[in-house]
């Protein structure tokens, strides 16, 4: 059962470079993670149990994705705070061929404007890569799996 | 003094793979991470830098770590709140035939049943980990060592 | 843009030491993670966006390190609280020959003499280190950029 090391180790550089992408507030650059068509959605764990096939986001093209980051820029939500995520290493649940399903556990810290920090939501990435003949990863899908519901900027904002 | 890459990939994986279980609720398969005999222990950074040898929870045996499971399961516990483990990179203390002593810091947050998630506990794994010929790794002792004394469910939660 | 596995791993090692050193009180061994000449300096999010050139803190030779140490101890600092790093994997910018660039992201929490613990702070670690020969890494220059501003003894403490 013991995975690739190599595999292991590009998804988690995919990984801390998507995190880096959102902590930096490069939003530009976040839908060339994915592939297209993708599926990126946010939802709860206990909906995500249930099978409730539709989260608090969800986009299944690049242009959606693409749509989302101009909404967020319309609406200035980087201007009044930034994220830091921390990710635990990826579980390699299953490779077939260059289809791989692996779970990234994080956690998401939210700093407003006047410096407050606080730990903003958990959870886990429950994804599917694709892996090119030169080893590049993209994501096929990923739902975000939070456990808990968030409430307010949450609508709005990638994780 | 720099550690063999697989080693320390294999360690994470085994980690990775111990949080997700916890965190999941996926008790049963807990037990599976230890070799038998063992030892699990849950103390405080002060009791353990004074060598005092049994921790707020003490088990040596996979038998006694099944026993646990059964308890939590009797008293419902993951019914009421849920984990998320994050976790660091092992460090690699020694390294001796298939015996290996390393060290994993970890955060690990509690998620209840109204939502509420607070930081629950920070710390270190102390482990001694065995190495099969086929490179599978299991626990031998595993030491959890909390930054502060926590007062009420740590007594009945794994970590 | 792939970056070598081995890299990845003896930078992620070296961060893990590093983290381990400070979380254990072992402040003496600090120094010794820097080649000299080094540059290290604390600083902030805002001020390393408008490149101001001096942190909170600022040292640029293993003996300032070594300085601030002694003046750490002299005020006991250690004695009233711990410290426990969860660090991401380190993302690299690049490498040029035996130079390289990277980023880790970093939690830090605090644990007081009473056992409360809180999320200090969160930021990036913006790192230059140089590669022996014999791979072996050293930081010539950490600059702790923080995701807000800290006012209390962050002043004295490394992080």
């Amino acid at each position: 059962m013991r995975a690739d090391p190599a595999l292991i180790l590009g998804i988690s550089e995919l990984n801390a470079d998507y995190a880096r992408c959102l902590d930096d507030g490069a939003l530009e650059a976040w839908p060339g993670f994915f592939s297209d068509p993708c599926l990126y959605s946010i939802t709860t764990r206990e909906n995500y149990a249930l099978r409730r096939p539709v989260g608090i986001i969800y986009a299944d093209s690049v242009d959606m994705l693409t749509d989302r980051v101009l909404s967020l820029r319309r609406a200035n939500v980087y201007e009044r705070q930034r994220y830091r995520h921390l990710l635990g290493m990826p579980f390699i649940r299953s490779r077939d061929g260059g289809q791989i399903a692996s779970e990234t556990p994080f956690a998401v810290y939210r700093i407003m404007r006047d410096g407050r920090t606080d730990l903003f939501v958990t959870g886990c990435y429950m994804d599917r890569l694709r892996e090119s003949p030169s080893a590049e990863y993209s994501l096929s899908e990923r739902i975000v799996v939070c456990d808990s519901e968030i409430f307010d900027t949450l609508v709005a904002i990638p994780l």
